[in-house]
C-alpha cells in the first residue's frame, strides 16, 4: 500500500522506508532536511510532506519555521517521483542494502559531517562497509590523468591493499580507475562512492570496473536508484569520500579539479591529506602543488610516506564542520539554487519548466528565477518553442 | 722581500696580503683562524705563525690558548707552500682581484657567517660582487641531472636575470651548469662560487663556461690560485653560495646530494630556501621532496614563486649562526681531521706523509693517526712500499 501524491494517506513506511524516500525528497547536504529527521525521525517527516501541513504543531522557532517552509516547498516537488519501495526493490534486485544511521554498517566517519550527513546509503557489495572504511585511504585525482599519475595511483592503492588498507574513490576515469583496478588486481577491498544512482554505471566505460568493484567490495551511494550524477552531486559525492576514509591523498590534480573538493573537505573533516608532487612542468600537478605550498596537504612521495598519514590518523585537532566546505565547493560562481537548476537543464534538447522543478527539487517560482538569472550569464537558452529550456553552448 | 720558512721574519705583509696568506694556513671555516685575524688582524697573526712562537703574549683564556696551540701547529704545516705575493701575482695575471672585509665590494650576506667567514675572497670578473650578489638567488642541484631538472634551471635562470635578478651557483656540471648558461644565454648576470682556485677550471668540461661567466660576472673562491676543490673544500663552498644569495632554490637534488648542505646553510642563514617537486619516480627530486616534507623548503613551481621567496628576504627570523650546520654537513660520518685527510688521499698513484700534512694543514701526528683510522675502517691502504697512502678502491 503506497501513498500516492500530494495529500497522500500517510504512515504507511518504517523509518528505514522513509529514510530512503527522503534520499529522493532531498539532495545531499540539505540542512533543513537533516534537522527535521534528525528532530522527529524520518516517518513523521514524510508524513508531513506527504500530509500537506505546514507543520507548525511542530513548535520550531520562527527563523527555524521559515526554513522548514521553504524546504517543505523544495521537497514536495519530488512527490510526483517518490516510490522508496520500488526503489528498495531495484536495490533488492540488485542484491544490495541500505543502510541508516545506527547501524552497525553505518560508517563512523559519517558522523563527522554533523548536518551534512547522509539520511541513509545504498550500497552493493559483500563487504561490510563500517569495517572496511576503519583506517581506510581515500585516492583521488583528476581525470584526466597521466601515465606518471595513474602509475602513482596504482602503486600507492596496490601497496595499501598489501598491508589491508581499504581503498576508497569516486569510480571515475582516470586516477579513480587507475586506483580501484590497482587495488582489485592484488585482491584488495575497494570502495566507489558514487554520486548517483549503485544500479547506474557512471562512467559507462568502468560498468565492468563498477560490477567488479560491487562483487568484492562496496559501491556506495547516498542517491537513490536510478538518480542521475548531477554535478551538485558530484560535489556533494566528495564529502563521503573524505568523511568514510581515515585519510585522503590527491594523485594528480590540476590547478582546478574537483579532486581539489575532496581535499577541502578532508580539511574540513581534519582528516590527515596528503598530495603527491609531480614535475612542474605538468599542469596536472599543479593543484597538487598548491595544497602543498599552502600548507593543507603533506608531501607524499611513496607509500610509507601515505600511511604515515594514516597513522597519524586522531593526533590531529577535534574536526570542525565541514558544512562551510560543502558550501564553497558547490557554489562554483553560482547561487546554490542557481547551480542546481543548472546541473539539470539538458545539453540537447529541452525540458520544460515542470520537469525542472522535479529534477532540481525547487518550487517552480525558485526554478523561472533561476533560469532568468542563468539565461542573463549566457548560461541557459530556450530550446524551440515554447518554455522549454537547455544549456548554451560554452565557448572554452 | 718574502718571509721564507718557519722562524723567518715578520712584518714584510699588508694586512691585505697577510689575509691573502691565511686563505692558504688554514681550511674554510677555522674557526681558530677566524679568532685570531679577528682579535689581532691578519698581520700579527702571520707574524705569530711564522715567528715560530706559542702566542702566549696574546693574552688569550686557557681553554682559547690550548685551540690557538693546536691551530699553530696545522697552521705552519702549510708554512712550505705559503707565498701569498706570488699568489696575488697570479690572480693578477688573470685580470682578478683580492677581497677582504671591510672592501666596499665585500657581499654583506657573508658577515651572518660570523666565525665560519672567509679570510678574504679571490675574485675574476667585472661585476661589482656586493651589487649583484644583493637580492640574488642561488640555483643549485645535482651534477646528475635529468632534462626535467636542467629544463626547469634553465627557465628559472632566465626569468630571474629577466628581471634583473643575479644567478649564483657553483660552476659545477647538472643544474649548476645549465642555471650559469641559461643566465649568460639572456645576458644575465651570474656569480660562480668555486671550491678550488679561481684560475683552475673545474670541471674541466666548464672551462670555457667559466671563461664566459668570469668574461661578464663573477667567479669567486675563498682558496687560492692553484689549490684543488677538495671535498671539505665543496662542502665549505656551499656555505658561501647560501651566505652571497638572497635566497636558494634546490631545482633537483637526489636523497644524499651535495645540494642539500648548500639548503642546510640557507637554513641555518635563515635565508629563503625554495625546493622544486619532480616525478616521485625519480630519485633526482627525493631530496627537494625530503625538504619540503621536513618543512625546512617551501614548494616552489613556476619563476614567480621563487621571486616570492625573494621578496621574503628580511621577513623570517633573525639568523642563527651556520657553524653547526657546516659542522654537520662536512662530517658526513668522519671525524673532521680525519675527513680532510681522507680528501687529499689520492685515488691513484700514493702519497708520503709529509705531503698529506703539507695538504691536509694538520700536524704529522694527526695525520698519522688519521690513516689509521681511515685503514681500519678499509677507507686508506699503503700503496707500493714505504709508507706512501692513498685511498683504498671502494664497493659501491
Amino acid at each position: 500500500m503506497r501513498p500516492s501524491g500530494s495529500g497522500r494517506s500517510t504512515g504507511a513506511w518504517d523509518e528505514r522506508t522513509a529514510r530512503a524516500a527522503w534520499s529522493r525528497l532531498a539532495e545531499p547536504g540539505d540542512e533543513a532536511a537533516h534537522a527535521l529527521l534528525d528532530q522527529h525521525g524520518a516517518v513523521v517527516a514524510t508524513d508531513l510532506v506527504l500530509g500537506g501541513g505546514d507543520g507548525a504543531d511542530l513548535g520550531w522557532e520562527p527563523r527555524h519555521a521559515a526554513l522548514l517552509a521553504s524546504g517543505l516547498e523544495r521537497w514536495r516537488t519530488r512527490l510526483p517521483v517518490l516510490e522508496p519501495e520500488r526503489d528498495l526493490e531495484a536495490l533488492a534486485a540488485l542484491g544490495g542494502r541500505l543502510l541508516v544511521p545506527g547501524d552497525p554498517e553505518w560508517p563512523a566517519g559519517l558522523h563527522d559531517l554533523e548536518a551534512a550527513a547522509p539520511s541513509c546509503l545504498w550500497v552493493r557489495g559483500p563487504a561490510d562497509l563500517a569495517s572496511v572504511c576503519e583506517g581506510s585511504l581515500a585516492l583521488v585525482g583528476s581525470r584526466a590523468s597521466t601515465g606518471y599519475g595513474e602509475r602513482v595511483a596504482a602503486e600507492t592503492a596496490a601497496a595499501a591493499a598489501a598491508r589491508g588498507t581499504t581503498v576508497v574513490s569516486g569510480g571515475a576515469y582516470g586516477i579513480d580507475g587507475a586506483a580501484h583496478r590497482a587495488t582489485l588486481g592484488v585482491h584488495g577491498t575497494t570502495v566507489a562512492v558514487l554520486a548517483g544512482g549503485v544500479d547506474r554505471a557512471y562512467p559507462a566505460g568502468h560498468t565492468a570496473l563498477l560490477g567488479a568493484i560491487a562483487a568484492s567490495g562496496a559501491v556506495v551511494s547516498e542517491a537513490p536508484p536510478g538518480c542521475a550524477p548531477t554535478r551538485w552531486r558530484f560535489l556533494a559525492r566528495n564529502r563521503l569520500i573524505a568523511a568514510v576514509a581515515a585519510a585522503t591523498v590527491v594523485v594528480e590534480a590540476a590547478w582546478r579539479s574537483g579532486a581539489l573538493s575532496t581535499a577541502a573537505h578532508a580539511v574540513a573533516l581534519n582528516r590527515p591529506l596528503g598530495a603527491v608532487p609531480g614535475p612542474v612542468t605538468s599542469s596536472s600537478s599543479a593543484g597538487c602543488h598548491r595544497l602543498v605550498r599552502e600548507g593543507r596537504a603533506t608531501l607524499v612521495s611513496d607509500p610509507a610516506e601515505v600511511f604515515e598519514l594514516l597513522d597519524a590518523v586522531g593526533t590531529l585537532q577535534p574536526p570542525t564542520a565541514a558544512r562551510s566546505a560543502a558550501r564553497t565547493a558547490a557554489h562554483d560562481g553560482l547561487e546554490p539554487d542557481v547551480a542546481r537548476v543548472h546541473d539539470v537543464l539538458p545539453l540537447r534538447g529541452g525540458a520544460d519548466v515542470e520537469r525542472l522543478v522535479v529534477e532540481a527539487g525547487l518550487p517552480q517560482r525558485t526554478v523561472v528565477a533561476a533560469l532568468g538569472t542563468l539565461s542573463l550569464r549566457g548560461l541557459a537558452q530556450r530550446s524551440g518553442e515554447g518554455e522549454r529550456w537547455r544549456r548554451a553552448p560554452q565557448r572554452r
